[in-house]
């Protein structure tokens, strides 16, 4: 794994892929900053009018519906549609997934229009994509005990994508084979915009056009290497943000994987 | 104080209630940050296709006018009408109240239309809700030698609500009792956002559905005396901001109140 | 220099000049933060129903194209003319120039129908407005060779304002005289946003009514002296955030001057 994974992150060093988003006021800084951070450029574009431009000068496309409107929904549609006419991986964040008619509707919308690369939400928005029931509590709310078992799985062959469920333990699937990742800190949960940023980071992996899964693997993983390195380095959240970032940046290459928790699950 | 102060924060804790923002692009992360570090959960969500629902699974109502637009102000009558059907308490930020007729239609017409159970601002944005005059010079101004003696009271009561003007020294009341604070630290003013995170501490105290006023004190001074121990370990303000949302996440709920400089106002 | 520079610092502390933006969802806020550092009032506001009104009551404004809706070409159209008529100085930043249509559209009308006194971009940017030809990628892409040679003052001299083209060496220009400045870190192009920041606080300094071409060079020189304090005390980009705000607050009016790598370009 330590060769694959660095291999992974040399190649999106060398290659600084650029990645799109339409994504929320609450975290588009975040995500900017580890996008660069990851060794990834990002551009946020939103406009009707300039998004299918975007994606055509982009590597990939992350859609995060945080703060969703009628208007950023179209747009979403039309990059999605023009991302997947040039053949550049999509994700989709499905933030908040379950808590409104409205986010629903638009992760229905999307996943019917746009055909997606990967997912990436949190255990309650997984399986709200899989089974249209509902047991979250707002959008930061981490408390959940993980999505019912198999739903990634499921939702991961249902549109033939990477599910990635992030959360004390991660799963990652792409319907044929599933890993957890224990990986990561508390801390990560204490601030607001960890989950947009892992998405971020796994985009720019799938910007690299290798195997989807074993992209999402390394992005996350390291992500999560990082995240526990800051951690150790922080009194709280507020400068967790900030080391959490230097750590992303500093990631070497390779050697970084003696402390991943990963496991295949044999079915 | 000490034990009523603690057991609120303890509270707090325990319920993690759910606080719905309408907010401003400039200080949405910063809100969101707050709200989990002082325990918290928020939502950020203005689209008026779904505020009413957002407003439903919510505990408390945030409306910050720091970047409005006609659609912001459309969304927080039908949210704060909601919010009001179903009795969660709805606190209005008016940033930048006086500054142009824009803002203050918006502050008119929200005060018209939602009943609120706590509006928090600079002094002269306080001033000018009371007196539609304007002192003010821009929204992050700092040097306003307070409001005019008893406009935040008068205020309380026309709306029967709590007011809280913060400055060097806040000024807490119901209308009936009244309450300075003189903790916090200058370098508050030296950061924009800290309002913002004012309010948003305060609005996740109300959400507790205690008494008002005493839960806007234990908000307002936990928040200060985290800004105080952050102040004092931090060489700017940049580092002061990450600071300050470590010291309110690591706030214990007991034993900080020594240093309060809290006076009850005899009339 | 020395002289020169620090009465401008201590002017515009002194002054504290209120700094309109129009500006986009992802870097609002470090905007906002270091036009307090530097020792300005920042105010966001973009709904067309009260831009001129913020105009009115401003020293500078800043347009930011960096999450661009027509309905923000609208806005910046509107108050650049209302900041024309006031006579207060408008900035332009021009971010990703070259990237859209409508990016390049948006920049052709607010060029023809706003009077700049400055514009700060990247040098792909630049290039971009003097030629329409682009080689830029993305909008943080910093590895650009610098504008071709006399790009800058070319376009200082077509729009009759102060180009400012930021990179690893820095050109400034009013079209007669142009000089360069290698100061800064290489960790500001692995942040998000140190583009914007310069753009503010380079209107900060142009809002004290001094000449255009030393007042972008005491304010970027003194920008980048601080990135160079901050770098040397971050382990990464995310503390160098931090720091940031932390070393322009601190940046004292003298005795800043010694490490400055300006030079006057003799043609």
């Amino acid at each position: 794994m330590d060769h694959a994974f660095s291999a992974l992150w040399k190649h999106l060093r060398q290659k600084a892929p650029i990645i799109h988003h339409i994504t929320n006021i609450v975290t588009a800084h975040a995500s900017a900053n580890v996008a660069i951070a990851a060794g990834a450029s990002p551009i946020m574009a939103h406009a009707l009018e300039e998004v299918a431009d975007v994606a055509h000068l982009s590597d990939a496309l992350v859609l995060n519906i945080g703060t969703l409107t009628p208007a950023l929904i179209e747009a979403m549609v039309e990059t999605g549609e023009a991302a997947n006419r040039k053949g550049i991986p999509v994700l989709l964040d499905p933030v908040g997934a379950g808590a409104t008619p409205l986010r629903n509707q638009a992760c229905d919308l999307l996943l019917g229009r746009v055909r997606f690369c990967a997912i990436r939400g949190n255990a309650s928005e997984i399986e709200f994509l899989l089974t249209h029931r509902s047991h979250g509590r707002g959008v930061d709310a981490g408390a959940h005990p993980g999505p019912i078992a198999g739903a990634a799985p499921q939702l991961a062959r249902r549109h033939a994508c990477t599910v990635i469920a992030t959360g004390a333990v991660d799963t990652l699937t792409d319907g044929v084979r599933t890993f957890t990742c224990a990986n990561g800190h508390a801390l990560m949960a204490r601030v607001t915009g960890t989950g947009c940023m892992a998405s971020t980071v796994i985009a720019a992996f799938l910007a690299l056009r290798e195997d989807p899964l074993q992209s999402a693997l390394a992005g996350l993983a390291g992500f999560e290497i990082a995240a526990e390195r800051a951690a150790g380095k922080s009194p709280g959240p507020g400068t967790f943000q900030a080391r959490l970032l230097d750590e992303v940046f500093g990631l070497p290459d390779e050697g970084w994987t003696d402390g991943l928790r990963l496991k295949e699950e044999i079915r």
